[in-house]
């Protein structure tokens, strides 16, 4: 294992020319994941083995004793959250995963309380973070910040792994991972991702979601992507150009609801205006309605199929598709609960403590 | 219990039309507890358990070893503090309340930092948190949010207890229960709250916390209550339609001063300036020293007399009052967080499991 | 030693006229570190035995079992984090020191979420949290302010402990005893501190860590301080009185870089423009290279010497500086960990278990 690529040995000009396949391989410790940066550092058998601790955790967690089991895990061990971008869904179930494995939680998320305005440099605040704590789990609307920091600390005095929970338009890898996870188990009695048709629906430009997602679909056979979308906020030329490069079929299309129908999985996202700086006025004149779901369309979805939502929702899921139980958005959240908490697991090393619980208690998969 | 009224049971619709009294009965289940909205849920009997309750778990944690067992109570339970609306005594003494019994905690304090600006709706925010915790502690500007939250809850996949730490103008009902907490406290040695002359001052129109103690003392035989403010910030008209339905003996005066020396307790309040939008330019123009404590009122005051305020104070009780043992606002605060532990123990069942360790311990109330 | 001096046998009026000196003495309890207030509290003897616990406590963490040893010493406290000025580094470490031992932490750091603009008072507000809580750890603008509500609580009827996190432009206690232990721990196998030149650079007029190191300083034999500063930033003429009347070797320069080869640490500081309200103009104007430390002056630094800063850091020490083993500032942060937690285990009595535990575990110092 001493050969195996990792931050420490790279300099961080040769890393960014780096193609993200290729800089997936550098995330590692020991042979074990250590930084979560990207989506493509996750192929089909990380995915299965994190889809399974994540089910196992979720069962642990039904007794009392079994919570306590889990909140001794790492008692031990310290996080930081730091979200300079706002977030609520996404700190609270990082908080809740940590809270778990029994991990005590400091945060800095206004910046405006922090040491920042005095001067200092992102490298020097993460520095500083990583003087206290073991674990940083950081968001922030910089594209590949995340990536500058875990090179950073790698090469520093005191390495300690980082999470990316989401960092400019581009990486979001633990939303992705749970839209796996997701699919895994509305899929589970009936043959796995394998052979489904995804429809995405939306603002496909600018949700990060959409974009990891694609990309982990690809390890899985057979699957066929759609994208449904106004032609201004298509998925862009690389996200096809790698499908393309895979072998993967896809389909870009206007009319979203003539293809419910054929769909076995619906992923409706939000049109983002957070990111709408310049056209602030254009954003009333779009027909929304054409990329949303309503009770309506409930009646033309297949019976098997479902629903998802990377939340929070305005009106492109009416509130009358709720109570389906194809409609799986609510689910989908608990379940970033339960694969957070199962990588934070398995970056400190505790699946096998975990898997031997599980069976020791006869909890099986 | 089958039958029990439940938020389960009932459409919204129907839900609002009923008066307090009657939504009263909708916020148990199994026969216990289960949402903390509004004073109308308690009465004579539930205090007097409550308050017990409190008193035996203040006991107990006098002693390290009685901290650790309060400790370990319900430390596999995980709780939210959703504080839309500034607080820092509220808010801390439930973040004490949670400790105490080992709960973890994941607050939203500033709205400006989550997803709300992203056009989310409060009931999809809330059914975010309940996704990740095992209880909503929520304090909000809005009237009857609370309420709401908790039918969308009852009504979901995943219902977990709310507790409501203010909501609006009208109820805060932790809050009566500390206060009746301090006067079962105050009058222990002396015959109980039964019987007792309470005696409020200051803005009674717009202080929720008065609203909701009137209620809680009609509980008790023979207690008197008496409304002294400014005309224009009086008592308003329901609550004194309530008392005289249940035939309560009560008195509304101008002049304060002169009805010290007959109180049994007095209820001091602060003119509440934060909700005076519109004519904020008048503030300054009423005589508030007619409604505030000073040292040389305490001259006048019954030596068994109490002095309360919810706090935080302003000018209307003078910090020479502080030192005397009659003023028990401090105490009051403390009392804040026994009964909120109480009521949390409740919810969650642990009553039983704390009088047993009492009794084991020979703790006697 | 009842008839100790503490802060509940005098006025505050009185306490008020004391020299900081003087002042020092009233902040025991049964002869025990009380409140953390004021560097003038620590003498030598006080100093290497903080120094060493730390070390202990350090060493003790390096174990899982170790962690979770100290994690159960003070695990029935809950402490208070009232944070009313911005600061990441001290409020995160002092975070991780309360976590360390176990203890729950509250935090009120916005003072717009609180109950303050309701027009509380800041005794009132001070005595609220120790109503909820067993420790306060204060950091303010206001100069003495910490002082204040330590005498306010030790008169109250529920007394606390109080630790300085920094008030005003005096006193931060807590930052000089890690830089104490940061030059303790640099000239351990080296004679210690006595007999060393530590240089100090940049804005000493209004660094408060500067005027709390100077005169901790003093309790070492024959250390000679020397402060490189522009003109209108040196070192005020009060410090310079008290070296003189304890008879410590100083010298004051314009001229820094000229005596980097003689010194045995470093102190670099930042040019704290925040204070900088009225010439902001001027800031521009000053040449700060004159007081920055670079690569370049790192060939002309002695091999046994160290270079520290408290951080955060502008361009007063370039980045390629960080990676030599004579740059000991990031471990001078993390040492600010061990040091409050060895602070706050004394305040709560756990010195004597701590020391049994490393004992048992042949942990030797």
């Amino acid at each position: 294992m001493k050969d195996e690529p990792t931050l420490m040995r790279i300099s961080w000009k040769k890393y960014e020319s780096l193609s993200l396949t290729e800089k997936a391989h550098y995330f590692n410790e020991a042979g074990r994941l250590y930084h979560i940066m990207i989506a493509q550092q996750f192929d089909r058998s990380r995915m299965d083995e994190l889809g399974m601790l994540a089910t196992i955790i979720r069962r642990i967690a039904k007794t009392e004793e079994g919570i306590k089991f889990l909140k001794d895990l790492l008692s031990h061990k310290r996080a930081m959250l730091y979200f300079s971008q706002p977030s609520s869904r996404t700190f609270l179930s990082f908080c809740a995963a940590c809270q778990i494995l029994g991990i005590s939680i400091g945060e800095v998320r206004d910046t405006a309380t922090s040491s920042e305005f005095k001067g200092e440099s992102k490298e020097d605040s993460v520095r500083t973070f990583s003087s206290y704590f073991d674990l940083i789990i950081m968001r922030s609307e910089v594209g590949g910040l995340a990536e500058r920091m875990a090179w950073v600390l790698s090469n520093s005095e005191r390495p300690i792994p980082i999470i990316n929970a989401g960092s400019g338009k581009d990486q979001h890898p633990t939303q992705a991972l749970l839209d796996i996870y997701t699919l895994q188990r509305s899929f589970e009695g009936n043959g796995g991702i394998d052979g489904k048709r995804i429809l995405f629906a939306g603002d496909l430009l600018r949700g990060r979601t959409v974009r990891s997602l694609a990309w982990l679909l690809t390890a899985y056979r057979d699957v066929k992507q759609i994208f449904a979308a106004p032609k201004d906020l298509q998925i862009s030329e690389d996200i096809l150009a790698m499908l393309d490069q895979k072998k993967i079929m896809y389909q870009r299309i206007d009319d979203f609801k003539s293809l419910i129908p054929e769909a076995d999985a619906i992923y409706m996202t939000r049109i983002q205006d957070e990111w709408d700086t310049q056209k602030a006025g254009k954003r009333n004149e779009r027909d929304i309605s054409k990329y949303s779901f309503t009770g309506n369309d409930l009646k033309r979805l297949k019976k098997s199929a479902v629903i998802l939502h990377p939340l929070p929702r305005r009106s492109e899921i009416s509130t009358d598709v709720d109570d389906d139980p194809r409609a799986v958005y609510w689910r989908q959240m608990r379940n970033g609960m339960w694969i957070r908490t199962a990588l934070i697991a398995t970056i400190f090393d505790r699946k096998e403590m975990i898997k031997a619980y599980a069976s020791y208690k006869g909890i099986v998969v």
